[in-house]
């Protein structure tokens, strides 16, 4: 085995949000796997809103990205050289394995995954991080209960559509908030979401007030800002608040803006908990089998945003950014 | 029984703190209680941040008072009269009995004390609604693990230092915050905690990395603000943040600043979440069953900041929101 890889490194810094600068293309050969290495040929990268984060040098669950190294990010692959007794050439893995369209990389962080039982794009979206991120959030820390009323923002996005739909499953009345005609109409249509809130078409209050009008009881937030100032001047007792992003501060991570109504959460006795996938990693399997079974039996449809090429990494980046993906954003290389 | 009640009125909404144009006082007969009420005489009556929330017309977890009626707080006194099977004349009871001298009200509203198993003053403070708030919030929401550090703001207040000591108790590293060479002097040599900081003496995040050298695990927040987001900055993982006021916002209190670093949350998978007493009136008997055994073999010392006549009510409201009071602050009326 012997070839080229293609790498998009982390050129340098920017102040906002991810522009072309931000990113440089290398190729260079893929080194032969030593002992316990395995080298994969990258089928799908994911495009993730933690990105801004990872090149970002701020306190946080993970350290930022040096200058120059490849960009982090999460792909899934086939073997095509191994040296651990565990993987064989053929079979199929998960992991961080960089955005690049090959790798070299210890077995050890990487996760075998079964492409007969879904397919690969699967494992970057509703049946890897992405549908557990949705999972654990909602279930663990937003512990939704039938009759319950569940807001989700960035509904149509990769982890807000999982979510959405794990909640009606749950029997709760669902809200989706979405930005456009597009994602609202496939929210309000496909998902059959109880209501839909577009927020570019008006007063995002009284939206809300009209589509949670028993309060809300739990409110999963990928986006921070008015928005979960809106949703928290609205909580009922004992609301759970899902903290999972805050993509309208992204381009402002250095001087976030808090949320000013958070006083509400003693009022109401309410909780705002964060939570990262490596509080779940032992669940992760349960969370699989039961979301592929949602899957198989019609519950739950999981939509992919498919981008095809690793030189168009730096528009999917600005797509994501500008919420212009429905569903799961990714990259297809083979 | 007759005679006349001297009240203290909400007079008029301010947008600020409270000032002495924000009360008036009355005089009136005390009315006779009907079937079901008792009247009592007053001889504390507890001075509480939470009163500028009752003055301020936003949702919350109770009413506002509406101007013109006797200001809401929270008194202990004598049965003068009663109507009632379960309260008798002599009877010491407690409860919501407005900032005035004698009050009728309905017996289901109080709560009956034993003066012979604490000092009156205590009903107000650490064997009251202040200590149950400390001993509710600190354990059931902070839930501190031996060897834990544990970060209290308005330290040296009225739930401050019973959260201190708790928390000490509790075999935890404990870091107090207050303002001012006298609070920390009672801290560090009354309190004997780990570590004090007097927020007013320098850059407080520099001091809180110094008596916080593992992190934070556990932060009890009167104050909100910028020490709230030092202490964001500088969680442990799984840490928990008790909201309980946010009193350097008071003067604010309709366009609150929110903590610029919640995003620690998700970072950390930390959380933060608020209650009120009502979370807990049934666990109250066994919380005051134990914060009186505590006191009883020394291990809680409990600070009372006493002021004479209820003619001193406004100066007494100034004081506590300059932060002037040493432990809790009440009126002795009798």
């Amino acid at each position: 085995m012997s070839g080229n890889v293609t790498q998009v490194r982390f050129a340098k810094p920017a102040p906002g949000l991810p522009t072309a600068e931000t990113w440089a293309f290398s190729h260079d050969p893929l080194p032969e796997p030593q002992e316990g290495e395995v080298s994969i040929r990258l089928h799908y990268l994911s495009i993730d809103p933690a990105m801004k984060g990872w090149i970002t040098n701020k306190r946080s669950y993970i350290e930022s990205v040096p200058p120059g190294e490849v960009m982090r990010g999460f792909g899934v692959g086939e073997v095509i050289a191994s040296r651990t007794d565990y993987f064989k050439v053929g079979d199929f893995c998960t992991g961080f394995t960089g955005i690049q369209t090959h790798a070299t990389l210890n077995g050890r962080t990487l996760r075998k995954v079964d492409p007969q039982l879904a397919p690969l794009s699967r494992y970057m979206g509703g049946l890897g991080m992405t549908g557990f991120t949705g999972y654990f959030g909602l279930l663990d820390i937003g512990k939704p209960q039938a009759g319950e009323t569940v807001v989700v923002s960035s509904a149509a996005g990769a982890v807000g559509h999982v979510v959405c739909q794990i909640a009606r499953l749950k029997g709760c009345r669902v809200v989706g908030i979405a930005g456009g005609p597009d994602k609202c109409a496939y929210l309000r249509e496909e998902l059959e979401l109880d209501a839909v809130i577009d927020y570019r078409a008006g007063s995002l209050g009284e939206a809300l007030s009209e589509a949670a009008p028993d309060g809300i009881d739990v409110y999963f937030d990928g986006v921070g800002g008015e928005t979960l100032d809106a949703v928290l001047a609205r909580i009922n007792r004992h609301a759970r608040i899902v903290l999972c992003g805050a993509v309208s501060q992204y381009g402002q991570l250095e001087n976030m803006v808090g949320p000013g109504n958070y006083m509400q959460l003693i009022a109401q006795s309410g909780l705002m908990q964060g939570f990262t996938m490596r509080d779940y990693l032992k669940q992760m399997p349960a969370a699989f089998v039961e979301l592929l079974a949602w899957e198989k039996q019609g519950k739950l449809k999981f939509r992919e945003h498919i981008i095809e090429g690793i030189e168009q990494f730096p528009q999917a980046v600005d797509m994501l950014y500008r919420g212009e993906n429905h569903g799961k954003l990714m990259l297809k290389l083979v």
